[in-house]
């Protein structure tokens, strides 16, 4: 797994190993925190590989062996595109091409990559479902992402690989480091009583819960086996930024001013309205746990509770 | 323009130069050719600038005091992508990378390029609009082109960018160097008794000739003012694999034995059936001149009265 260190990297390790895998992590701790995989590195079926996605070499060698890649090494830092174009190319695109190459060198055919829902670019159809009209796209990290996926099928294609192609929403939940409600908890907790929103506080979102994201990654691996498998995976619903704000003051029992950036997008490529239609993943049997609302709270749990996360922040 | 001396850019190159503009072309002659500039050379309204797209700095300073980019050049060879992958993100994710930037750089915003209809994978719609489902990759050559519009179109929306993105049909006509009309017409001159084809010969596939295409990219340029504006360049036709070769074997008055490799594809991430909604082009009151048994026939009295194509390829 690329990425291992991550927030749903790190997650989805502890997983598989309580499943009896035996898992190979990979991550350049760049993003990825050593904290999140404190349980697994106790662990005697984990073994922990540092590297870069962008060093072919050594992906190739950690590779070895493998008989399936979870790669979500990724750059997530979606706002900050038009500031470094050449990051969300080489993290995103060039990365998952080194993946391909070190997969093909070992004989290694079955990927399962960490896509996202902003590859609709802002879409025509509300919920989004997986064939929706060609997308234009709108930001760096949806090119880069879309520049993925498109790589990963013409392996499947051409190289006898299978491809299990994940758009999230946006995750919440235990370990997550950034994003709105980081921001918005970190804000508050440096001063409760204002709070600057990005954007009219309008824009809808949808958002999944890191476990439920994670029940649904497996099931789809075990139960979906065409040789290009690609999923939304969200909630049923959204929300708005306001709403979510919400009810993390509502929960953190503080009554801030709101100050307003403006206009309909948080960022430049920032999608006024993100709702994917799931009900591919859902025809396998899967039902996310927990609803938006229940998800925010329990990342503002997490982030009270392990306040590093906040001071890491850069 | 990026691939001066290929096949389409060398046409567009001689319509610019008519048209009155001034051109700085940009190749580094790994496919193209200098006899397709010898009419520009003697032009004073255009300079030739032997570089690599892959060389950002030699770009950066080749794009100064441009007013709009046609980036052409690309590894235009579909059919070798599984044996070098890496050729088709270089030359055609990498390099539009670099014209990107270059371009930022320059405070150059308006953009052209040479997309193509390979990036409808295997459509579920025919005529294939724009607007298609989203579709699946299945050959590196589209893969990388996806990944070349989807970074237009982020800078399109992070940089104030203009982009005109054409989904080419296979292009014919004079100075056509590659693909099936030049393979059939090298073989037949080699021994004209027998054939081979790849795949049955029932691929159904759609053409459109050269000056007919630089007629639409000009009328598209001209008339369409969006942000990002995407057409489809074909004709509203398609034919059969055999009946081009009827055609060529008819002109060239020979009847070899036809015999085929088998199989729906010619190659791996061969479309079985390529034929593209043009009505939004049309929309703009272009009409190709020429239908596809005319450019097959006008490709091939291009290839007799100019052999040394068929002696220079590969």
């Amino acid at each position: 797994m690329t990425g291992c260190a991550g927030f749903i990297g790190s997650t989805l390790v502890d997983r598989l190993l309580s499943e009896g895998h035996e898992v190979a992590g990979y991550d350049n701790f760049s993003t990825g925190h050593e904290a999140f995989l404190e349980q697994a590195l106790s662990h005697r079926r984990f073994r922990l590989i540092r590297g870069d996605v962008l060093d072919a070499e050594d992906l190739r060698t950690a590779i070895r062996n493998s008989e399936f890649v979870f790669h979500l090494a990724a750059n997530a830092d979606v706002r900050s595109g038009t500031e470094r174009p050449r990051r969300d190319l080489e993290q995103n695109t060039i990365a998952t091409f080194n993946v391909l190459e070190a997969m093909r060198a070992n004989d290694v055919r079955r990927i399962a990559f960490s896509s996202t829902g902003s590859i609709y670019g802002e879409p025509s159809v509300f919920p989004t479902p997986e064939d929706a009209p060609f997308p234009v796209q709108t930001s760096l990290y949806g090119a880069s992402k879309l520049a993925g996926e498109g790589l990963i099928q013409a392996y499947c294609e051409g190289f006898g690989f299978q491809g299990y192609l994940f758009r999230f929403v946006s995750i919440l939940g235990e370990r997550y480091t950034h994003g709105h409600v980081v921001d918005f908890v970190a804000s508050l907790r440096r001063n409760p009583h204002e709070l600057r929103v990005l954007g009219n506080g309008q824009q809808r979102k949808s958002y999944l819960y890191v476990q439920d994201c994670i029940d649904a990654m497996i099931v789809a691996i075990k139960k979906a086996d065409a040789k290009v498998n690609i999923f939304n995976l969200g909630t049923d619903q959204w929300c708005r930024v306001d709403d979510s704000l919400d009810w993390i003051c509502q929960h953190l029992g503080v009554s801030p001013v709101r100050s307003y950036s403006g206009g309909a997008r948080g960022w430049i490529g920032d999608s006024p309205f993100i709702y994917l239609d799931c009900s591919r993943i859902r025809m396998l049997g899967w039902r996310p746990a927990l609803s938006i609302r229940e998800s925010v709270i329990r990342t503002v749990q997490y982030l009270q509770t392990h306040p590093w996360v906040l001071e890491a922040r850069a």
